[in-house]
């Protein structure tokens, strides 16, 4: 089945393997007129950057992305965008020793089993390596948002293991600022500590964390989204739970929501400035699916990653016990939310212009 | 846009308003040669009955299902199968008081920002009613679901305020038999007591709870679900956060799951009857979006209802500062997540059909 | 698969067999705002009507539909919209002694290949009683048409058998005035004397003509379509090719263009009015699947019906020689291009709608 | 919108345009376990070979394809196929004198009335170059097809102006000999010869001539297809008049077959060596929409190429009187139906593997 692509018309397919020649993504439906530029799409792919901070796996070199279709004179054609992103510094070799294992948590299993086949390198298509081309869709789809009244998508970390950052949702400006200057992208400087004295525990126990990205898209065009099976919280669930170790996913009050009473929960109407809007946010910015105007806002849960320096036991692909220790020199993360944090802004992005571009066909 | 419908290749359409005519389904893509009658339509109907309990607002009559294509002979015969079911006991008149006012934590506000009118009876289309065409159309896809190695989904209520339920993975013949047994289609009697007590403290209040809602399959057949953007979480992320009120969804370890370090989290592999199986279960039964063979499990939740009896400050459409009061004899319910119990049965049900079908095609 | 739909965003459902209860069609995606009642649909359902003339096969009744959703206080309000057409004066008993024959020229025998079963009576699914939903369906477009630049979507009978009637592309207000006031849909005068003696011959032969249907758009929006997959004439090649009984579809210079040189075709602009247009439309108002604002044009082909009263040799589903013969009493067309004009142009209306609101998101 | 991708489960999207760096496509949903090397695609683009013959525009250097992803050891792993073809030879100064008019018969004035922008090196988006990427993924949809059963898919050109060749429908063995040897892709030698001395009159005068293509699928398994809205017909036709310059589709007796009587044209059944097949096959393969298990065959008719030597009175972007020159040394074939041949073949075979694959869901 078709399973590489996103969106209905503005509609991205990405391909490639983590240790394959490139990977890369070809969007169908941009809009023609925006202006654009590779670089813009490389400072985005810096962000989910290799070689950022210690907790995140290093690759030797920064990304390029390449354009090679799609822009003429500076600004799209209506065309569709081919972007490719070279993978280097890829010695597979190193994974040859595990070739023949089931990887516990990961999906060579899975993978295995339905297609009688799977690409061992470095996880194949399976990698998280894949992200990038998201990032690199998700800078088209920010400067489409950007064009629209200035609509801002922001993430960052707000959890990493028992350790929570505090709120950001009412401090816009702090968020913006703070979150790529962290090591960590998470604002809150406090946490930040305790949360880095949590992962170089856990690196130096050759383990891994789980965390929660948090995410907030402000300001928000009214009346996006679609009813009953197209709810935006329910495309927003689908791109995220779509992104590699999600294990769960909130809008607005979320899980909390379910403790609360219905006269608590109700965000009332007020006049503000001579227009109708919500007292409260505890609908997350959704009513029926469908934007209200208020910040739209929700978290994604990532466990821990698979790949970890203890040894596991497993089983061969020929159902024989053995013990999978993770290749050295293999790349691995202690915690995959950090560098989750520019993909759920790429893909929650990727939503909101879908969103719009569907709008238009609302009413008469 | 067409956001009325669910699936690929095993495909629904829902329509209808709570106040209109009827309400119905059309399912396009059932493979033909399945036995179906409109009883096993009306038994699924039944479990989202309204009368079943003090805890379900109730209408006065059973919903009967009509089939009104696609069956010949008693099974099905490859064309779609359209089911309709009436409305009855339909007041309209009940809602004229609240036509021109925005409904706190309701959709009318949105639908009119996105349509410019709303059917404001009973809700109209946003009312939790079309939840009965899921229903009718799950009746069906669970029948397709026994039919391959007898896949059996199983819903239940877990939580209500913060009254939790013991889980039940580890008891599925319990699970079977006590939920639909116990009015809050809960399976443990002790949490159901306290539940209980809950509701009727709210009921008398005139207000509403949250709730969550688990779900279970199995047996689980390997290798379903599609890599990247279409892994089966995510679907069924999609399927279930589509739901009316629903603000949060779950896979295995869930949000718990981001606390825990990757050594805990991991399922290792061992022989068991001689084929390679996870060791346990934190990963709910899929990776890489494939599943594993084992149970798969997660859990969604619910906001307490919008629509309650106590007064809430809104405005008028025309920005007029008002009152909102439900009108006298509309139906509510206390706690919406226990009627999506059948719901969420069905969505999931939908999601797993298409998967098997997708399947097909994976591999030469 | 789940093939009973059309439309990206303007999505049509049909259901419903021949001799079922009833056949309808489910429209997901109208826009809000378009004033609608069933008597415009009954309109519609007239032009096809059974019992016209000589040259249809009867049903007693008039089709009568039933809008079940999607309207309220008279306009659309952008929820689905059912509407449901009664099947009345369905004996099925007549088709008891054909239900073990391959019947030729129709679609029997490959229903029965593909789906292990077949609703034999009168046709079950793969009648053209279906196109009563494209027809409903279509009213709707229609109107929608009417409300951008009042767009005008016509289509007549351009030949039977060998007979052809003058070409209609220059003279649209006779074409709108003539083509239903005659028993042919055919506004050439001279040319219907001529078919009808035709297709007198034919009944009186128990034979079936066979005949083509031309359309024309007029005006034309510019800039509907979309480049290279889903250019506009392919996706009303795919639409009109979909109709029971197409063989061949046109669109402007067609088959007969492949005979001419580039100097001849090219359809040179000049400036008319102080806009720029096409001097000539050899192109059929399209060029590179994008309209250029000329009128859209373009021809269907038709075979002969295949249900016919001569007989026909032969075999039973188990494999033995055998005869075909018609059951008494069972409707058929002698020429099933006449019903299909309204059919024609209820489909080229439903691509025209979706091109409009698809347009819509092609610039920033 | 996004309109640069087709099919189903097996689906492709491509990018490039005629003067960017690459052309590329993307095939998400190929089976896994296919033997694939990038030598079977690069002998596919060489029947579409520039520089191949007098009659079709030459390019330097032979196109060679990269395959970017998706096969490991070999084999597809069920992963997207990214293939790239560079663009060799890209002089685009010679379209500077022109890039201010609107060509006559060419896209450049929908593009930019649709888009406000166009790509004017060598015709962009809307080049045949686009056409390389429908034969590398023809290619891949080709080799499916000998897996099962050995399908193949052959065309050639029935026609060129007023010259037609014999029909090759009952001439398999000739067909697929003689059909690549030829310069004009066609099998009937005398045929040839007229044809060339119209090309070269027409070559000689700056002009050019259209054409028709057949295409035959042979064998051809039984219930492919699906009923109503997306026969196997309308699919055909969709893929096949989305061709730059296609305007005309037939299967089967096509627009001939309107002449006919039904007696004529119902194909009987008959039993031959034990199983009943049809008789005759003036259907072309298909009832219904779907498969009979006989040769399925039609044709496809090209309007002579808009790029021609001979001057023509245009318009510029700005509205003023111009004339029309082709710039010296651009590249234009006299008849574009040759080149069409191995494309309007692998639009054919990309139609038959996604009908393959969907009849997969079509019964329990």
């Amino acid at each position: 089945m078709a399973s590489n692509g996103w969106g209905t018309l503005f509609k991205i397919t990405t391909w490639g393997e983590s240790h394959g020649k490139a990977v890369g993504v070809v969007i169908d439906g941009c809009p023609a007129g925006l202006p654009l530029c590779v670089e813009e799409i490389d400072q985005a792919l810096a962000q989910r950057a290799p070689g950022k901070s210690p907790y995140t796996s290093p690759r030797d070199e920064a990304d390029r992305a390449e354009i090679l279709s799609g822009v003429f004179e500076g600004q799209t054609t209506g065309a569709p965008l081919s972007i490719a992103i070279a993978n280097r510094n890829c010695d597979s070799s190193k994974y040859e020793p595990i070739k023949e294992l089931l990887r516990p948590g990961h999906a060579n299993s899975t993978y295995l089993q339905k297609y009688g086949v799977f690409d061992y390198r470095g996880g194949g298509r399976s990698s998280a390596r894949e992200t990038a081309c998201r990032v690199a869709a998700g800078a088209v789809a920010k400067k489409i948002l950007r064009h629209y009244g200035d609509i801002q998508v922001a993430a960052y970390v707000a959890q990493i293991g028992a350790v929570q950052a505090a709120s950001q949702e009412h401090n816009w400006s702090r968020l913006r600022e703070h979150t790529y200057a962290s090591a960590l992208y998470c604002p809150d400087a406090a946490a930040t500590t305790a949360m880095s004295a949590l992962l170089e525990r856990a690196l130096a126990e050759g383990d891994s964390v789980g965390g929660i990205v948090a995410f907030i898209v402000n300001p928000v065009p009214k009346a996006l989204g679609d009813p009953v099976y197209e709810k935006l919280e329910a495309k927003l669930a689908h791109a995220l739970m779509g992104l590699p170790a999600a294990k769960g996913f909130e809008i607005g009050s979320g899980f909390a929501g379910a403790t609360w009473k219905g006269s608590e929960h109700n965000d009332s109407f007020i006049i503000h400035e001579g227009a109708a809007r919500c007292a409260t946010n505890h609908a997350g910015g959704l009513l029926g699916g469908i934007t209200t105007g208020m910040p739209l806002y929700g978290r994604v849960a990532f466990k821990p990653a698979s790949s970890i320096r203890k040894s596991l036991p497993t089983v061969t692909i020929e159902g024989k016990p053995a013990t999978f220790t993770l290749p050295e020199g293999s790349r691995h993360d202690p915690c995959v939310a950090i560098r989750a944090v520019p993909v759920v802004e790429a893909m929650v992005a990727l939503v909101l212009v879908d969103a719009l571009l569907l709008d238009r066909s609302a009413r008469l």
